[in-house]
């Protein structure tokens, strides 16, 4: 996956110099933290085109900096490493030639010490960049909310395209500890919230951070429609498996039928059976599938199909992010450290659950431009619009995703036949 | 490309049986007349898997009547050949098993005449039967509409693949007579016409046969907007051409840049230079480019990256459907016989012209469902909804295209990379 | 499967011009009675890039006459048609550009009744040259020889070729006849011959036409060694099978192991088990499999894979030519018109048996030059040469391959995953 | 590439356990002091199938002792790391499953620590074993000599991989010093060497250490022949390519015509074109070609090319081992750390030089099994037999081979399209 970009449009109020200091020094520090249990040799690992090595993610999210902010802002400014840019540049076809994207994993040199150096070196010179006069700072601060903001982007992509590297590995190593907040409750039976729709608006409201493809705000006609209160959970797949789902053409998508067909897909991504007991690899390594956590590592064709079998439909992401105004944003984020989704804190369904954080959740919604839509000039402008053909619509976040990342009106988007991410499904119907 | 049917949603007022028989006979009979000019060779020929022979389409269209109104209303009712209802089936999963289509191209037997008196026999017996008791033909009117219209559509994929097939032969094979309304005349200068929007009504209106997808009928938002008068021409393609529009990455979609370089695009499908002049191939076989004329055999990636050379973007299919609703249907449809689109036949642009007939426009709205559209049940309900993925809607028909097929509802749909329908382009604009 | 030609190293003593040109009419017609059973559709189909369509091999040995005779000899000679020779060169380097091989089944024009056309007008036009001034056929007559082999190895090509095409059909055409002769009888236990070896001449012998590669004549050591004395038969191959032999990694060479795990063999190819039957399809059709004749259709890996399970080896191609030196040469040809391989006419086990026809005999020998072979030059001089890598020698002719034809010296190439020859083995061992 | 080992066909004579402990410790330490300049992340790299990481190579050398000799004769031997058994078996059936090879690189875990720990534990324990009774040691002795041979031929493979996985880097890392020994000489023109040929013996002579295929020694008639009097160089393959030869389809093989198309040849490999100035990559980085040096990183398709160019033709391995039996074994090994092949030492050309090392010589023999040979049994006796397939033969050792693991009967095979060994050419002729 590649991370998806876009032109702040508006700008951050800043009171306060110190608290960018802070989140600059946090944010680029978890990066590092997120690598902890993790060899040299894993950082190098590229288990497939979609994924990049952690090493490689260290090295880019700290050459966005260099290149987006100290070689256009510091006079005469002289690179890090002449080299750097060709080895860590991800897509920007404006900014020059780049290393080929499937021989990422090819890159032993630089060694990962450097990288560390690499990193240890552009924050000093951002910081002292802060720090220099107020007019540089102006000139700079969007550019530095975006490149944390890229950052955290990172951060989850670091998590999921590790996690499949590890997973190549023929004895599932562990790398993380296992949160001792799992537990195994019985999940109550599903049920819907009705939303009476009408004309509503949709997109990006106020003036924070955000990326280009959430706005603009705009009107949009809201059919009546209802949600399930909480995410489908492993149970009720293992049910979905058990009557055949993966093996009945006819609740499939035409792609998602041959994709299927082709793979062979049984079962969620990293799902192992093991003496007749199911399994799922997590970065705390292989364990027991808990039926009430949410499913999670199923790609859009799997999910529209278990929507088929369920006799209802997947939401559009109108409907979700309708659903999400009145919600408090919160829940099993990066910052928990459980490294998988839970089941539900609380049995009370009397209003909706899970909308943020544990998984990212598929909608039937392709990724298309919003009414007013304009790709934005440059290269920092590029790139959320090339990516509106063939992908669609994530909302609310997963349990890799850094909470400040997070906004009801963000738009996480992949390929249906996906499955790497943290992704997941609620169900949605007609009223 | 599979053809794509639905469940009729209203039934057809037939106060004359003599209405449908002279239907029936007509078109039967008008899918056998586009055969004219190809050999018993040239009609089993399989340029790619998208495409099918032209014995296939013959005898598949007959097949339908036979599995879906001989075999359900005739008692004990005996195959023409066993074996048929294994070759001719196309992709319907519930009728059982079939023909791999990608061999479709070697089934040398039935030979030809074979199928032609496939055609014959069960043509007689399809009348037969409507000239039967008039409670058979109230159950089967609905069938012998849909069988129509999938033979219609049928008629316009078996000029788009026979012209495919052709096209591989290095000698350019002329199987049509050269249409003498060619003309080349010079082209008014782009202009666009202004919508205003606001609430509107989107599908299928009053009762009419239909396709599933069409429907239903609901309300939509829509933005202020604006679009071309007329169809993009050659001229304005070779144009993009000349300022490097398929060697400039950042017009094109993320997908499409990848799929133009893989298969090295240079210009639209079927254009050939030769000492410096373009010529496109037709059915009426190598023809110099009318600048006048509409483009035709673009990819939506083309389209796409043309717009944005442009300043513009593609229409959604909302908009054209607003447009075309005070608009006649009439155009260079297959009845003309001209084999290839033409140029606007009026140069007064106090209007939107050309929106039906010449060409396919491509619409930046991916292939979904309408609010409240539900899958149908069973075989023939089977299958626009399992190939809503990854697809995009275009409108308004083809020079290939029947009339009688078409309706402003009417959502034609392929996959993006695609070329070999005749596809082209009309702009759009936000106000 | 290229054809394989080379430069004729003898003269031809010819008394008698009626016998060049009986041979010629004779030869010229054979090829076109192969085609009786076949309908147009039928001999366009390509179902392989190896295989060629039938029409194409009419008309290519057409136009082998065509472009190294009439053009080269006749003064001012005018193409029958300019483009044939772009459409039915096969692989002449030295004689200009030529249509995509994998494409020929593409080649709907020219049709079928000017493919007919084409060969009647050039061979009157042969016919013609043979009869003119005595010093023009003495220059053509090496030529006119060469064109009637090369016809012959298309005459088995062709049937080869659309074997493999009609094997595709899910409904087993049958285009022969079945022979009278099947004879299903008991066949004696496998013994072998014994030959000293020592210093042998290998090589052509004599002035009679042949290939480049069967010569130079040279000396060769041969050690001890013994022949089966007769080929492996079906009822033996069914042992393999029965003794897991397809699924016996050990037994397998390397990259032979890897091509039967990517195509999952089962058995030979053509064989089709049905209710616990096995089958073979040929050109008679699908017909029981008799256990006394000999197996037939298969690869060198699994040739050798048999070798190794029946604790033997394949033998030497000089081995075979050896064997062959004092047996008359009679079998099981195309002349007979049995379309398979039968099995052995007689049980006394006094001598070696079936040595000539009914299927070539993979020998372990890789096809290499003989000491002191040079490739000759011109475009007729290719390419026998150009092959030696990757290839296997195949001895002894099959059921397919005309008599005329044969010599104890002529080397047949392939590779070893290849099938779709009429090919099977011979056992050898060490003494 | 694939080890190729056998069972030794003789014992070696051991007067002296010491020298047994001696090249032990020897030959196990050489191939540690392989990876010198090599991080951890270098070491794990795997750049194509063929080829195996560096780590790999450390483990699995390591397990071969392990699995064949203190598994077999330690009584109730407990397994280093049960797992090391899948991951660092490389092909041998008979000892259970194993890791996929193409996956290699994705080992990373055990981290390199945990396998210089495994060497240094099992090392530990085979002299522990060598020490013990002289019973056991008569038991070992003959698979303690295979394995250091085994090993020996990883060590060329690992410089040979470890070299292409850096080629791949695009920055040409050097990780080996510059030898001072290169110079950069006139080199004297062409001469040949002639040989009368007659009855001669081929294959291994003694008792020593060899591989099975090697023998048995045998009688084999030579044909009089001519071999070039040193290795084709730099210079002469320039002007190869200055004729065009990567370009002039007639001089290739039909299937190194296609691999050249396909893979776009136009040089060696790692030949790099800077300015007009041509380099080669080696493990001592990016240097200018030297023109007098013998030509390295070519396959048998240019080798052949070259010969059909320069028209001449390869040498047979009867030749090129018949030539080297009155030649002592000396040249340019792995010993003398140069890490490139050099011009020849000495412009006398009154007799045949290079003989030895520098570059593995391309024979025109397949390799094929000797007369009378046979496959052993069980898994050390697997497996140079299945590799006689499409492979061919090259003799003389390399700059990266061990000198003690030369011998006159060695033959080392590679399939024709392979470039990444030390292979280069000699010439022939007829004589």
């Amino acid at each position: 996956m590649e991370l998806k970009l876009g032109q702040q449009k508006s700008k951050l109020e800043i009171n306060n110099i110190h608290k960018l200091q802070q989140d600059f020094n946090r944010i680029r520090e978890t990066t590092l933290q997120l690598t902890q249990g993790l060899t040299a040799e894993d950082m190098q690992l590229q288990s497939m085109e979609d994924a990049s090595p952690t090493k490689w993610h260290l090295a880019h999210t700290t050459w966005f900096f260099e290149e987006f902010i100290l070689k256009q802002h510091i006079p005469d400014y002289k690179s890090h490493q002449e080299q750097y840019g060709y080895l860590f540049n991800s897509y920007y076809e404006a900014v020059g030639n780049r290393h080929q994207r499937p021989l990422r994993g090819m890159l032993s040199r630089p060694p990962l010490p450097d990288v560390i150096e690499y990193r240890r070196v552009i924050n000093q010179k951002i910081l002292e960049l802060i720090n220099s006069e107020p007019s540089t700072l102006s000139t700079i601060i969007d550019l530095v909310e975006l490149g944390l903001h890229h950052e955290m982007q990172h951060q989850e992509l670091l998590q999921t395209d590790i996690l499949h590297a590890l997973s190549i590995h023929p004895f599932f190593p562990q790398v993380k500890n296992r949160s001792s907040k799992q537990a195994h409750g019985e999940s109550a039976a599903l049920q819907f919230k009705s939303f009476q729709g009408g004309m509503i608006e949709i997109g990006l409201s106020g003036h924070s951070f955000h990326y280009d493809c959430e706005g603009p705000r705009h009107q949009y006609y809201q059919h009546p429609f209802a949600l399930s209160k909480r995410l489908i959970n492993n149970g009720e797949w293992l049910e979905f498996i058990q009557d055949k789902g993966y093996r009945t053409a006819t609740l499939w998508l035409s792609e998602g039928w041959a994709c299927n067909q082709r793979e062979n897909w049984q079962a969620p991504l990293y799902w192992h059976q093991r003496d007749g007991k199911w399994f799922q690899f997590g970065l705390d390594g292989l364990q027991p599938i808990d039926l009430t956590a949410p499913v999670c590592h199923i790609s859009y064709f799997e999910a529209d199909a278990f929507a088929s079998w369920a006799g209802h439909r997947l939401p559009k992401e109108q409907e979700w992010e309708l659903a999400s105004q009145s919600h408090p944003m919160e829940g099993n984020f990066l910052e928990q450290q459980h490294w998988r989704p839970l089941p539900p804190r609380w049995q009370d369904q009397s209003t909706i659950a899970q909308l943020y954080g544990d998984v990212w959740e598929w909608t039937q919604s392709p990724f298309t431009p919003y009414p007013g839509f304009k790709i934005a000039d440059g290269a920092i402008g590029e790139y959320n619009g090339k990516f509106m053909c063939g992908q669609f619509v994530l909302r609310g976040g997963s349990c890799a995703t850094p909470i400040q990342q997070m906004r009801p009106s963000y738009r996480n988007f992949f390929y249906p036949h996906q499955r790497w991410q943290y992704s997941g499904l609620r169900l949605a119907k007609d009223l």
